[in-house]
């Protein structure tokens, strides 16, 4: 069904029309035209309040744009180009529409501005928290794709923004539902409020080549580089030194950035493109042979495990 | 994000390998490959517990074969085949995992005897209400997907199956969570709990041709009719006496049926299509000039207003 959800079709009639929307909101499906010779690549994410977010804590402004945020890094970490989404939501019936309009309207404007158009979705209610369900359709070229297991020994490891930034700021907040934000660097909190898509990032280092592997930094540095060596089949090394968050770059957190491992040879002409693309990449560490070893290399050369894990649900 | 699913992984090593899957679940997104020259279809349906079942009424397996349904209906009311699938799910920690790859591996199954692969998914914690959204992708040749707006007057309304099965079988069960299951007669039980897809349907009544607009009867056939005649501009008469369910018919339930508005020249062929692909189809109305007339004409002649509504979560 993307028809009960009436309001999604308000929603974007003040959007810019979608490209290749042939049947949007309303009917039992959407019919949407894919460009030829294009892949499709296809993502899920779901907010769950008190888990990904509080009410108390976060706009509905800022729900929606970090849910759009998570989504859309995910295809960011695929190379992808977003175009269309479909947003779900389970809510009580005591939840104030005004609620969920505002959170929709902001995840569908933060998508629209990396070129994806919501075209259907679906509403229930329920009592208990808050589950809202983003699924993401992009296109990449055949065969253009990244994935976690691409990246070979003495690859060199890069991730783009500050990882670290979203431990950061739940640490200086606080108590979940009762945040202390005046503790939080006001522009930590803009970024961590609005994160800064990586989509128009990734087309640029696709364009100049060289990315062997990608992830998007959903759980944590430590989580996810060892989710990415897991899948490569190396092992990984992650510099003290430079994560500029220091040890909340280590934590669970949802940074929604990206963690490449890229061609030694390019990683030049990789971070100029970023450079030009204005976004930062940095270098944070290099993929080795020793398969199943994930370390952390301290400023004065040291060597220890990485933190275990990462962010599981069901940890 | 697909990857934190690992489950759909060891779930679909089981079934048979997806056709245009070139990433599958595991990875930040799927990467799949369209059929050149089809236009996509993408619908997204969500189950919540005491809403769309009740833990103690269905099993895994009932639950999981009509969220498959209800996702199929809607593709095959749009004339398209199904392809790959995105599977959800926000459940309880004290949950045991081996209802919900129960479902899952109902659902899977079913969504494969459709031709439909899980290629990816979310999981995530909450207290409260399980909630299950399955995202389901398919494709259409282009321009020859159903809308609900095609309908024009004079044209005959056809069902598959038979419409009020649902709710009559909730009818007859009682109490939600402690069903009378006795009272049942075992046919309709088997079939409310594996509600047959409608898919192979859609594909020889679209082959035939005379099909002007599509609705999946997922709200009670008396809503359903309701919004096809909104969205096609027409009046819509339904006839008691066709009705092999009487008024069970018309009130809400989820039938996973299609409703269709049939060109009067081509009723037989299609009736004669459903026959060969041994699925019931069943004239129960037609379409008139009078826009926003719904009306249920009884036995003896009369005219009534059909009873207003069908399922609405906020209503």
């Amino acid at each position: 069904v993307t028809g009960e959800f009436a309001r999604i079709a308000a929603l974007t009639a003040s959007l810019p029309p979608g490209e290749g929307v042939v049947v949007g909101p309303g009917d039992d499906a959407a019919v949407l035209r894919p460009r030829p010779g294009f892949d499709l690549v296809a993502t899920t994410d779901t907010f769950v309040e008190g888990r990904h977010f509080e009410v108390a804590s976060l706009t509905p402004e800022a729900v929606g744009r970090r849910l759009a945020a998570a989504n859309l890094s995910d295809l960011a970490a695929m190379a992808a180009v977003p175009r269309w989404a479909l947003f779900s939501a389970v809510v009580p019936e005591s939840a104030p529409p005004a609620w969920l309009e505002a959170v929709e309207g902001a995840c569908a404007r933060t998508l629209a501005s990396e070129g994806a158009t919501v075209v259907g979705g679906n509403l229930a209610s329920a009592p208990g928290p808050i589950a809202l369900t983003v699924t993401l359709l992009g296109e990449v070229a055949p065969g253009r794709h990244w994935t976690r297991a691409g990246a070979r020994p003495g690859d060199v490891l890069v991730v783009s923004g500050e990882p670290g930034l979203a431990a950061s700021v739940l640490r200086r907040a606080g108590v979940p539902g009762a945040w202390a934000v005046a503790e939080v660097p006001a522009a930590d909190l803009t970024r961590f409020l609005a994160p800064v898509p990586r989509v128009v990032l990734a087309q640029a280092l696709a364009a100049t080549g060289g990315v062997r592997a990608g992830v998007d930094l959903s759980d944590g540095l430590a989580g996810d580089a060892a989710q990415l060596a897991r899948a490569s089949g190396v092992g990984v090394v992650i510099e003290q030194g430079a994560l500029v968050r220091g040890t909340d770059a280590l934590r669970p957190g949802d940074d929604y950035e990206l963690l490449l491992a890229v061609e030694p040879a390019r990683l030049e002409s990789l971070l100029a493109a970023a450079a030009r693309a204005g976004a930062a990449l940095t270098r944070i560490g290099r993929c080795t042979g020793a398969t199943g070893a994930h370390l952390l290399e301290r400023v004065d050369g040291s060597l220890e495990p990485l933190p275990a894990g990462g962010w599981d649900h069901f940890g």
